[in-house]
């Protein structure tokens, strides 16, 4: 059976469809001969770079990218007058795989990144609980620690797919504000049964040590469930920018609430209603009603490659590639479609498929030159489908910006060029 | 019976030991009460620090970690006159989680790092194949991408064990040329299969476009299973020191046998017998006889915190964690001793515990101020067992530098210091 159908690729890549305008079986690419136009066929032997005639540089204590890789870098904007009031976008179309390298993740400040240093940093629980402590980083060093491999992504990210016409940019700019990274640090609810939570306690307020007092109100279920005081981030302690020396992470909720440069967690009967929960944060909905506290960030996938700003070289064999999440668990499928959305086909996902991770999805695509739609649609293991955009912006109206999720399209000209389009 | 254990725990911690020396039930950490020697009560509130009191720096393109942590860098050795011929190591001691970031990876350099410009690049496909192919970055990008989050370490890792006298160093020094990310790439087998495999191929030669040239020998059968031409490190492109723009992955084999910046695969009908792999690389057993091409790392496992140059601060409850690995799959499990080897525990490992990937084991301890003898063994998923120094001393004598995976000793005196030692 493989093998009449491995001759019959020879003669026909087209007989493998599995959806519409050239989607295909993912074994093609192990078909033999089915990807021949990427590669040329050369006359041996190959020539001697110039770079392997002489020695080459020696070791720095902390490497870098090759400077030849310097557009592969965060695009920001401030605030006017401010130093770091604003966001730093992850460049998802130049990257692959499910971590974000330490150098690359998104950041969103509300007053810069403070300075601190670690041995005069503490953290203060207080509050409801019956002996407040306070935990010096040597101190939690003491502690147990656990790791999780989780995304974060910024309660605004996508918000541009708001906007009447769509945004020419890049994934970086439609959708850059999400990375993932390997998280280590101490369950958060060691901490507070070492100071012993009084039963009045429902909910928590958080807040950081950078100059804007960052704060959020975060249910003390959350605490008790996976919430960790993160020190490491990628096996290195957390970079200044993502809340150095400790922030708090909470796998799958809006990026926000997970404060960085946590100086003090007060136990609490209710929800603080502090300036960045009141002020921001909240959905409202096309009919008035407001959505405040909306705390995980639901499912949602997009297409990293080939994406706006990737020109495709002619036609031929393709990887579709992108990436999808889910703040309440595992992503349980991806669809993808080449023709706008008429059909889809279900993508492969790379193991380890982890909860509240990104899980990077690939898909092979025969372009055959002509007009194509490209989209992808992520359930999860709730059985959440991502919503169309139109479905979206029916219920949530031109001031629905946070936990924007709906399904993104490029739209891919004979050129090869691709632009962010609305289908 | 759950909440009568606390109550015990309450009234004496001792009352969980899981091996001798005062190894504990990973259960104390959450049974309230206690870890307290760690935290310290508080009056409220906390002092303002100074960075809290003015807006901090903006976004740069590319981050970098605190200034404060300056330390926690490579530390390496280049040969006399050579530029960048050597190791640099990664500060395992230093880090915790699984993933090394990009900027900490071991190297190990036979030429130091060539200055490679991508788009010069180019990979040849030769030797017996149907078709020679070249393949550029760009060619490659139309390719199939896979990922793997596999540790890579050098087979001659660890050898200062096979010194007479403990070398007193820390776990960088000791066993720093091992680290973790997570590779992106195409399949070598898809390549090869577009070429078209010569039914006589069983080997090929690997060979880097650094000055060294260095190539080493791989049996076509790991090429065609798990290996890629992995051009992603931790979701960005390879870092030049780890082969830069495309470097060999071949998940679980030594090392060097990765061959960075890869320039030729040359199928073979047997293995070459390169200068890299008849000079150096082969294990020279006590009995005269010598193991040429073991290519897999066995099981191995360490302890990296506590370790030496990490001084305990008084008697009290630490976490004891480490790393365990193995070159044939799994880990199944890792087992702690406090007391040199007399008695062991079963350690928690934190999931994911992947095939060929570092894997973090945790242990409790509750360390009375006394001597100790800290140990870890790990066994792997084929039923190997981490072999005791001495074990592998007998078979190995003094000659057998190179896949040194003995079990490692720390012992701790009562000032809290830790060295390194042979138990």
């Amino acid at each position: 059976m493989r093998r009449s159908r491995r001759q019959n690729i020879g003669q026909d890549i087209g007989s493998w469809p599995v959806a519409g305008n050239g989607l295909l079986d993912r074994r093609i690419f192990l078909a033999g001969g089915a990807a021949l136009a990427a590669a040329s066929a050369q006359a041996e032997p190959l020539e001697v770079a110039s770079w392997s005639k002489a020695p080459g540089t020696g070791f720095p204590p902390y490497g870098q990218p090759s400077r030849f890789e310097s557009k592969t870098a965060r695009i920001f904007a401030s605030a006017p007058g401010t130093t770091g009031t604003g966001a730093a976008r992850t460049p998802l179309h130049l990257l692959d795989g499910m971590i974000t390298p330490n150098g690359l993740h998104f950041e969103r400040s509300h007053s810069g990144v403070p300075d601190i240093d670690p041995d005069a940093h503490k953290l203060l629980i207080h509050g409801l609980v019956k002996r407040p402590l306070i935990f010096t980083l040597e101190a939690l060093a003491r502690y147990p620690m656990e790791s999780r491999i989780t995304f974060l992504e910024c309660a605004g990210n996508g918000q541009l797919l708001n906007a009447r016409d769509p945004a020419q940019t890049t994934v970086q700019g439609l959708q850059g504000l999400l990375s993932c990274a390997e998280w280590t640090g101490v369950r958060l609810a060691v901490l507070l049964e070492e100071a012993g939570v009084d039963p009045r306690a429902t909910w928590l307020l958080a807040e950081g040590a950078d100059a804007a007092g960052m704060s959020r109100s975060v249910p003390l279920a959350k605490a008790m469930d996976d919430a960790l005081i993160a020190l490491y981030q990628n096996g290195e302690r957390v970079r200044p920018s993502n809340g150095f020396p400790m922030r708090l992470l909470l796998p799958g909720f809006e990026g926000n609430m997970n404060v960085k440069w946590l100086r003090r967690i007060k136990l609490t009967d209710g929800p603080t209603m502090t300036k960045d929960e009141t002020s921001k944060y909240t959905i409202l909905e096309r009919d008035g009603k407001a959505l405040q506290f909306v705390f995980p960030m639901e499912a949602k996938s997009l297409i990293t490659r080939p994406s706006p700003g990737l020109t495709m070289k002619g036609p031929g064999l393709y990887e579709i590639s992108g990436l999808a999440w889910s703040g309440y668990g595992k992503v349980a499928k991806v669809e993808v479609s080449a023709d706008g959305g008429k059909s889809f086909a279900e993508a492969a996902l790379s193991a380890p498929v982890l909860s509240r991770a990104l899980t990077r999805f690939r898909m092979p695509w025969r372009w055959d030159g002509g007009p194509a739609v490209l989209q992808s649609r992520t359930t999860d293991e709730t059985g959440y489908v991502q919503p169309t955009r139109s479905e979206l912006l029916a219920r949530r109206g031109p001031s629905g910006l946070f936990h924007f999720n709906g399904i993104m399209s490029w739209s891919v000209a004979p050129s090869g060029e691709l632009k962010h389009a609305y289908a």
